[in-house]
């Protein structure tokens, strides 16, 4: 096995590079002073140059053969034979982008990212375009470098979802389209004051927020030995290996559920990540599977868990305590309702369940007509906005709360959003069967015990890092590939009961 | 021109990947998360493995072979024939190195600082010997690699300071040790009482120490626009280019010094950081030219400026208003002198002027035995506890605060304290000329203008980088090499005044 051990280490090589980048650009979004930015972009250039060069290099395949060989002869299920089938679906991805295209990207982003968040600040739309002219440019190359037959955004999904097509993204909304908007119809139906969300509406004093969000993601199973919270601009989770485990979160003094749900959801990735087998650390088979996998972590447990009934019975009265003058006089069943207010609105992170899913699918024919040419930059917010109007029927006052809200175009992350949806239909489809498999879950948040899901996610999900794809996890588990019906049917009952449909 | 540019090209992704290290160097010693030593140390032996190949590659020769004649005929100072000669310093040390070696150090001082902080906050020596052991060992050889004609200290010593030997670092002890000795003396003999500072150890909020000494920092002319401070077990500033310079400190709620003049201190390092010119950002000629410099801002700032009555006359109605509970009792001239007590001391870093060169006079010697041979590491606690009770009558009452007290051994920085003492003596060489050029500085600093005294550090040493040696900035500053007379009477004159000599 002296071939398999030379592929771990080379890669392992690899992977701490690509997790040195992940620190320079997690410090890049939490800490580093302004003038920090054009060195950071040279080195986030350089960085991902060299571990291009590395990962795509003859030295690499010649070690990546030689291990396929050692290999043959193993159980196609051993880590040893799933390391090498991983890393061969990333070589053949890598070494298909030339090193100076990946390396543009990186240099680009940093800089884009720079810019967003200063056009986001100033709601200025005209800083960003000439950024995400570049990004979409970049990103057509990329696609057409990975190859695809027809549709860019094939190529780019992949990279997120090995296996879904733009077409599979088509069909899933098609089957939750007609539920979905219905559901929206019938609430809207309700009256804006059938559910009054006021109450998180009032004020939150933000170091308590802050000690109440830590308090709770710990009793979850968030392990701060092996993680940190940090504030940002935008939320997001960050992983080096199961023994490094970043999130980042945001505060708004006037709107609990801000800081309060977003630290939930990237502890839900965090949770995932923490997870994974540490013998995997460092190397190819560590991290999560895919997006879509990984956010059904963290939407289970922001919305199936957190925005749960049960999860309040729990933690309520602490809460209650801990701001009893903005919450003294408001009773359990009321914040719950509150916290899962629905209402068509223009920011996609505080979009409620029912929602959240029509912001998707406009990300994602936006950034299909980009990519094929159907629209051009400088259209950009007017296309936005019309879909915003078709969708919701409201128009952003302005480009920070419309086309400007989302950091994952500066990131160069076009292709990206659906897995969120997807993210949606699989934490169902496994909290169906965690429910079943365990009995009675919620009974069991109700009382605090959240080990025994966490448990169950760790057994059957998260420690396997990046060795079973989702299809393959979600047979599995379920028996079943990708499944629509659980998530409908959690949507009909939790807003059917919320809004006496 | 166009070899020069290849050169600079090449040279500045070696910059980038070293300062890319330098992040998660920075970020293990202040954000890390205890579950990510192993990968960080993983992460930095990678990064300098392939820093150092990079570095001493047959194409980075080839290229400054070439850049070395295409500045032929330039002006020695120009920028240029600075930039290829310094480049051409930096190759011959790193070429003299094995890049396993380089790699090596890199993986033992991440899991050694680890140690040694454990080692530290348990005082428990046993903790850290053996990986003092391998540090030695590996200390050795560099010594022996980089060779020397005798002495292995003065190779290291070469790293930190180019051009001084340890031959040098005697005879600038011998220079102010007699005056040193009779000035302690002196004032030991004036009893323990002839200065109380029992006022800076009464009681100090934390984040009000902090934001005085933000305040503080803020009005001497650090940027945080390009820079940040952080906590951390030990103060230390970091840059990686002039735009993003960040520094550290710690506190003790009842000792005010610790934190005040650590954060002056490591100011002082960042002033020097952040006022190199911009064009050297990320090259060859950016960060400070020698330690010994370095030391020498931020001792000028911490004691010539920070810890002169100018300096308190401008700054102690505010700082008495911070904290009136335990100040407001205490006269300005009280408080001046209770922060210049000497004192025979344990901890260097919280040493007075007076005594602290004996620390590193100890340093200095117990690395040669070191290194040397003459002293095995098992009996090394023993050997400093000897030291402490010949050179100040004291015994340490644990290794905590003996010989775990400093950082650098575990970072494998052996030769480097006596640029410490290097330091100070320029730190009153450069006052005194300022003194002279500026005309009356202290009653500048009474009047609360730092630009004066700023802008002439920034005008003849910051801004250029690494171009000039410490000995040709002396030179073109002073008009002499390095001279111990203006650290005496410094020394003379201040102690004189305040304890009535």
């Amino acid at each position: 096995m002296q071939e398999f051990e030379d592929l771990k280490k080379r890669l392992g090589e690899v992977s701490a590079l690509a997790s040195a980048a992940g620190i320079l650009e997690w410090d890049h979004q939490t800490h580093m002073p302004a003038g920090g930015a054009a060195n950071r972009a040279v080195q986030l250039e350089v960085l991902s140059k060299i571990t291009h060069e590395m990962s795509v290099s003859s030295e690499t395949e010649r070690l990546l053969k030689a291990a396929e060989k050692s290999v043959e002869s193993l159980d196609p299920d051993s880590d040893e034979a799933a390391f090498v089938r991983i890393a061969r679906r990333d070589f053949d991805h890598s070494a298909k982008l030339p090193t100076e295209l990946v390396s543009e990207i990186a240099r680009v982003s940093a800089l884009a990212h720079e810019s967003w968040a200063e056009a986001r600040a100033e709601s200025n739309y005209s800083k960003f375009a000439p950024w995400l002219e570049k990004i979409v440019d970049l990103e057509r190359q990329v696609a057409d470098h990975l190859g695809h037959t027809g549709e860019r955004y094939d190529a780019l999904l992949d990279q997120y979802e090995p296996g879904m097509k733009a077409a599979d993204v088509r069909a899933m909304f098609d089957a939750i389209k007609p539920t979905s908007v219905a559901l929206v119809k019938a609430i809207v139906e309700r009256g804006p004051n059938a559910v009054d969300d006021s109450v998180i509406k009032r004020d939150f004093d933000e170091a308590k927020q802050l000690a109440f969000g830590e308090a709770v993601i710990k009793e979850i199973g968030f392990d701060f030995e092996r993680g940190r919270q940090d504030r940002a601009v935008h939320p997001f989770c960050s992983s080096f290996t199961s023994g490094d485990v970043r999130i980042t979160t945001r505060f708004d003094r006037n709107f609990l559920s801000m800081a309060l749900f977003g630290t939930i959801h990237e502890t839900g990735h965090a949770l995932y990540e923490q997870g994974v087998a540490p013998r995997y650390d460092g190397n190819t088979l560590g991290g999560g599977t895919s997006l879509g996998v990984h956010e059904s972590q963290s939407r289970l447990w922001e919305n199936l868990v957190g925005r749960s009934r049960a999860f309040w019975t729990h933690f309520y009265p602490s809460l209650q305590s801990t701001f009893p003058e903005s919450l003294g006089d408001v009773a359990p069943e009321r914040f719950y309702r509150a916290v899962n207010k629905v209402e068509p609105s223009l920011i996609r992170v505080e979009a409620d369940e029912v929602t959240y899913n029509l912001h998707i699918m406009l990300r994602f024919e936006m950034e299909n007509d980009l990519l094929e040419g159907r629209l051009e930059v400088k259209d950009a917010p007017a296309a936005w906005n019309a879909k915003m109007q078709e969708y919701f029927g409201l128009t952003p006052p302005d480009d920070a709360q419309g086309i400007l809200q989302d950091v994952h175009w500066s990131m160069a992350s076009l292709g990206y959003f659906p897995t969120y949806s997807l993210g949606n239909i699989i934490s169902a489809q496994l909290f169906a069967q965690a429910n079943t498999d365990l009995g009675g879950v919620s009974a069991q948040i109700e009382r605090g015990e959240f080990a025994p899901l966490l448990g169950w996610l760790r057994e059957n999900i998260h420690q396997w890092g990046r060795k079973y794809t989702a299809g393959e996890l979600l047979q599995r588990i379920t028996g079943k590939s990708l499944d629509t019906d659980p998530y409908l049917t959690y949507l009909k009952t939790k807003y059917g009961d919320i809004y006496g449909l």
